[in-house]
């Protein structure tokens, strides 16, 4: 059984690590002033988007019962509020502390994670419901938060090749 | 263990399921003049997405052993081409009908598929390779795909709201 579940947590991981290299080294790549492109015309920049998937994989922490948020200042104008709500938001660089900052803290502590600890649930489901809906667990957040990571992922890369 | 192999199966699925309803649901939405706009300046024309993602859909039935391709001849312009390489393409009520036939007929062999099935190996591994790397198998396929599917996802969405 274990040795199924060391499949399927390697799967999991290696679809995450794939995709959060990938864009790390696109927005390692970007300049800080194409960051502030809009991605497509009229919709996010891309600072908008960096600070949106920073804070979604910080709030995975207290989702995956790993701590709490390092910077739990960015879920009001990168997830509650859209991009141009009138946030000043942080520069470029402190981004792109906060994103080597929040996703080494993820790494680290996933390798704390057995396969056991990733088929138990989330912090988002009670053990009740959970009992029901095994599928709640915390490699099904490590999965979803890929999907949503590589939709952003195909948006941002529309800021290469922009004017600096 | 094939409880747990199940509950991984679901998981695969539903994130596959979601992103290929939503994304349907999308190119439905979308006029025909729509789609032949590029997704942002410069870049892929939602022809050429809507026709990449039917033809990479259509290459998992024989990648999962499921049979073979329905539109083989989708292959060279929409996967082994980029866009604007000077295909005639598909008009879009062509692309509409293959999108519902190779979708469901992945659906409905998906449907004959056991949770033991789909951790066996994909057809673009050998046996011998398999023993080793036992993540190589049918569900990782799943896995890749779907995250195939959001990057594009969160492109072909930049058509909504433009001209028709």
């Amino acid at each position: 059984m274990n040795d199924m579940k060391n499949v399927m947590v390697k799967m999991g991981l290696d679809a995450w690590n794939g995709y959060l290299n990938r864009t790390g080294k696109l927005f390692d790549e970007l300049s800080d002033e194409q960051l502030n492109n809009e991605v497509s015309p009229g919709r996010n920049t891309g600072i908008y988007l960096y600070g949106h998937l920073i804070a979604v994989h910080d709030s995975m922490l207290p989702l995956l019962g790993l701590g709490e948020k390092l910077y739990p200042e960015l879920e009001q104008p990168f997830i509650k509020d859209a991009d141009k709500s009138g946030h000043t938001f942080p520069v470029a660089s402190v981004l792109r502390n906060y994103w080597k900052e929040v996703n080494a803290k993820l790494a680290t502590a996933f390798a704390t994670l057995s396969a056991d600890d990733w088929f138990a649930r989330h912090m988002s489901v009670s053990e009740e419901d959970f009992k029901n809906e095994p599928h709640r667990n915390k490699l099904n957040v490590l999965l979803s938060r890929t999907s949503h990571l590589a939709s952003h992922y195909g948006q941002v890369v529309f800021l290469q090749g922009k004017s600096e």
